[in-house]
């Protein structure tokens, strides 16, 4: 077996020019890291690396050999002469093990600068490799943390990272004769997505997620007790978007002794920390504790490799992983894997939304190949079609715009993440218009710290949007419309007050948290409005109020009231992160090319089922609607 | 946990009279072991001993403590008084490790005696067991060989269902949630059947076939590689019929540390055996070594429990499994497995021929329950749809006749085991019947051991064959029409008589053996006929002489030779073992009650589709046809 490094060293070393002094190659994971001792290569030499990456399909990192770096004192000087002083500088700190200076900024493209020159500029004339992080507008603590524990875990981070590398680039010990995909949750439910993907030489996990309405452990996790699955033979996981539902069983991974890597976008990573620790935090308060802790959420973010849209990245000896924008929340990917050098090539959908939103872009719809696709049935039954978004947003402020009128509070409960940002921004661009006067919009609960994620990561939202904060400089997150609600004092200040409010709280179904709160103080004058913006389900508070109850018993200071509700009660559909089922349908018939087999999950069994029958009946595309246990040859 | 065993013995204790005296209770394998000093219990209360089986469902074999065991000449004595001349004692053996004596007889039914009366004076007066034997009316050496080894294992065996007896009776750790079918060949294709079954506490192999024509290694065998089998974790191997598409695989699990049980019946241990000696035999011969040995098949012997059709048994904490006839060849039984304390029961047809032939029976078609099945489709496309048996008979003595005017030889390439039997039965009833004169049948090849294993196990023959070899005294198989060939000297002298004669000989496609031999000459003769009455695959020496070739090209003494083509071919359906398409529908219509859910398996790609579509279409009930590799839910 010929030692795949000393080959891609002589590579690089016949085609660098002679004077270039290397001073080692290593894999750190997917990556090829350079070290060495004229760091000034990659500024000079910039076009010879990129085409070198190209050519052997790697990603290249130049580092410096440690001879050659400038003490700190005197690179934070230089850091600050080169970078122009727009680009408003926070902090810069150094990494000793990985010969980085970590500059974050709040115009990181400055320190980029145009092709890279700037931050190229910086390695040659101190040695130390930028690695330039954006200062989020809005505070995230999340993001400081997750920082933070990889600055404090580099060492062993590296270790993992060589580690990775050589287990990726293992020679095949088999040839690929097929690829079988179990379904080990998610299927015919929405929930627990969970899908293992195994061939002859690689084993991957896609999305591992719980379901938080499980009643007990066989229906809120997925099924990883099959024998055929087992922690010490897994290459990877990988993670679609950051809801819980598929990212809330990672940690138990990594708890029972997974020691590989988490492959998503960086806004998937920030937002699935963040709703991981929420989850453990309520699952403490509720006193239900999960089988695993803190402790694993931090591991997890320590062994995330984060990816960008559209980037290709081995991560086993015969899959290659591509992810693509999805249109479902921050950081949404649809995830293709080219198995066997292209002999195969699947792709996971993911949650999808396939229609433009303010907040995000549009789902991928062409690829250069696809054999099979597993894709999402969430509102993929005959009558799941929803108004546009366009007739929702004017819908939304029509009421909005009535109630503040009589002076009202409006109350619209929603989920922290996704639906919350997309409202904030029809609300900011209609007050902003002066349709809808200065009234004032209330964040409470995790929205703001999910906003503050989103701020962070303005690369992942859409187009329009990113014209208007990069270009325009306005970011409407930012708005001094929106206000942080953190106390009780503050809550009773805004209910106390005579203004008419918007009021944006979670939970988004009034299942708990302060939505109910407000619930409470504003349900009995008519004066004011609940609005409705995403799914409620059987059961819930808000949906007895949306079937129009005259009154609800509920508990105010330890004791159980009956509460009369006068408030006006308002659904608006068409806010959703899922596609609708002309969406779905739509998506499978602009797909290029089109798969042979297409899977259909994330949907109750009559949704799934429906879709998948509508599909094979119109685009004669075979389809199957595995059960959750099953598994399926794909090739 | 509560000691199955000890448990069991309570019972036992209070059940039977008190003067008994147990010694011990033992798990063997499935069955309970009374050991006694009292072993005339068995005689005097053999009512009280048959209702406690009953209601602890289990089978109980009564044995004496060794302190009450007569000498062994003095029970040779008994043995000799006790039973009958009649039965024709051929040898009495001991078993120092099971207590046993070992009496094998020509009319084993004579030492049993009524209601098994003999059998339990025989233990009553000498204290040893009778294990009864029949002793063929054709001597089989594979049968020897087979009673001699376990024989000789005696001690090994015994702790080896002793240890089974711990493992099947250990506690379930699992609810039995899931029931989940692996495909791992078969299926979508014929040869090298295995099916997989797992629940939460059991994993089963049904059947572990190899593909005779598969040109390597992974067209040839079972998918065993995959993750989630495991040799270690295997309850139970069970095998439907001894075909080596069937039975060819099993000595490899034996081969790489299987050390549990093998599940069939008595016929079908007996002949897969030979056909597994008889394939190594082969491929030593061409040089094509396969990946176990011989010692392999001794192992796969000493490690199989025989079971009765309808016989209940235990096979792990939740698995009952049953055989029942199938009607294919001798011995073969569908598999029928009680999951769960009855919470899903799951039939799996092996081959199956539903049509009553002169040989067998005809398969069982009423259950108590079942939930899901797996059937096979060999000849499950529309247009397989063959004579009835009558019709073929009638062909069959038609064309013999003819050419018998003519004063030439008839050679009918046959398999050796099942399709040879029921020729031979014909034959030897029209000529007694003086339809086709005296004339000589000649049976060359495995055919005579495979006729002699059948006369071992009558029981296991149609009714009609049972009443003419038990009340009539008159076995087909030993009829002095058939002459056993088995060497060149005895071939040429009846090649070179003038003599008319009929020619039995393997391989049924001309693939190799005698057949082909015996083919080159008679061949140029049109006096003489061949006779197919069986499949030949495409490419087969076979299939091309039924296509009408004039002439091909054969070796004959070291050189290659062209062969004219002057005898007359015939070709006979209807003989098959297998269902036809108008059976296999019938099959499915008569079966009570209908399964939930049907996987169509052991058929090509076509032929199992369009069954599974024409029996969803005709009968409503859902039908699968997975491909090798897949995971279905049955649960």
């Amino acid at each position: 077996m010929t030692n795949m490094i000393d080959e891609i060293k002589d590579q690089i070393i016949e085609y660098l020019p002679e004077k270039v002094k290397l001073a080692k190659v290593e894999f750190e994971g997917p990556e090829i890291v350079i070290y060495t001792k004229n760091p000034e290569i990659n500024k000079d030499h910039g076009d010879i690396i990129r085409a070198l990456a190209k050519k052997i399909r790697k990603r290249i990192i130049i580092r410096s050999d440690k001879s050659v770096l400038s003490p700190p004192p005197e690179t934070i000087d230089k850091v600050e002469e080169i970078v122009p002083t727009d680009a408003d500088i926070t902090d810069i700190s150094f990494d000793d093990v990985t010969h980085e200076v970590i500059i974050e900024s709040r115009k990181p493209g400055l320190v980029i600068g145009k092709y890279g020159t700037t931050s190229r500029e910086i390695l040659k004339q101190t040695g130390w490799t930028p690695k330039i992080l954006r200062t989020p507008p809005i505070n995230s603590e999340t993001i400081q943390r997750i920082r933070l524990s990889l600055k404090r875990n580099s060492k062993e981070r590296k270790e993992f990272l060589q580690k990775l590398g050589k287990r990726i680039r293992r020679e095949p010990m088999f040839d690929n004769d097929w690829v079988r995909l179990t379904s080990l949750g998610g299927f015919r439910e929405v929930g627990r997505s969970c899908l293992f993907l195994q061939t002859p030489n690689s084993k991957v996990i896609l999305d591992c997620g719980v379901n938080v309405a499980g009643i007990d452990e066989k229906t809120a996790y997925p099924f990883l007790n099959v024998p055929e699955f087992n922690l010490q033979d897994l290459d990877a996981v990988i993670i679609t978007h950051a809801h819980l539902d598929h990212t809330g069983f990672v940690p138990y991974l990594y708890h029972y002794g997974y020691d590989g890597p988490t492959y998503c976008t960086t806004p998937t990573r920030d937002m699935m920390t963040l709703l991981q620790q929420d989850h453990l935090d309520i699952s403490h308060r509720e006193d239900k504790p999960l089988p695993f802790n803190i402790k694993d959420v931090k591991e997890t973010i320590n062994k995330t490799i984060t990816l960008d849209y559209g980037q290709v990245t081995d991560i086993s000896p015969d899959i290659r992983l591509t992810l693509h924008d999805a249109g479902h929340i921050v950081g949404s990917a649809m995830a293709h894997l080219n198995i066997g050098d292209g002999k195969h090539n699947f792709l996971y959908t993911g949650d999808f939304k396939n229609e433009q939103s303010r907040l995000l872009g549009t789902p991928k719809q062409h690829f250069a190949r696809i054999e099979s696709m597993v894709m999402e049935s969430t509102y993929g039954g005959r009558e799941d079609n929803t108004p546009t978004r366009n007739t929702a947003e004017k819908e939304l402020v029509k009421a909005i715009y009535d109630t503040i009128q009589k002076g009202g509070k409006i109350l619209i409960p929603v989920f922290a993440v996704g639906r919350a940002q997309e409202i904030m921004i029809v609300l900011e661009e209609f007050i902003n218009r002066g349709i809808l006067g200065k009234v004032p919009v209330y964040l409470d609960g995790m929205i703001w710290e999910a906003t503050a994620i989103h701020t962070a990561h303005p690369e992942f939202l859409s187009n329009e949007l990113q014209k208007q904060i990069f270009h325009a400089g306005e970011n409407p997150f930012t708005s001094d419309v929106f206000n942080k609600v953190t106390n009780n004092e503050q809550r009773r200040k805004l209910l106390e007050s005579n203004e008419p409010c918007v009021i944006l709280s979670t939970s988004g179904m009034l299942t708990g948290g302060n939505s109910v709160e407000y619930f409470k103080e504003l349900c009995e004058d008519e004066k004011n409005r609940i609005i409705f913006v995403g799914y409620q389900s059987e059961g819930s508070l808000g949906r007895r109020i949306q079937k129009g109850f005259d009154e609800v018993p509920l508990e105010k200071d330890g004791v159980t009231q009956l509460f009369h509700i006068n408030i006006e009660v308002t659904t608006i559909d068409g806010f959703s992160g899922h596609s609708d089922r002309k969406q779905l349908m739509e998506y499978v018939r602009k797909l290029s090319p089109k798969p042979d087999k297409i899977l259909v999950c994330h949907g109750d069994a009559y949704k799934a089922l429906d879709l998948a029958s509508s599909i094979y009946r119109t685009y004669k595309i075979e389809t199957k609607t595995p059960l959750n246990l099953e598994t399926t040859r794909l090739q």
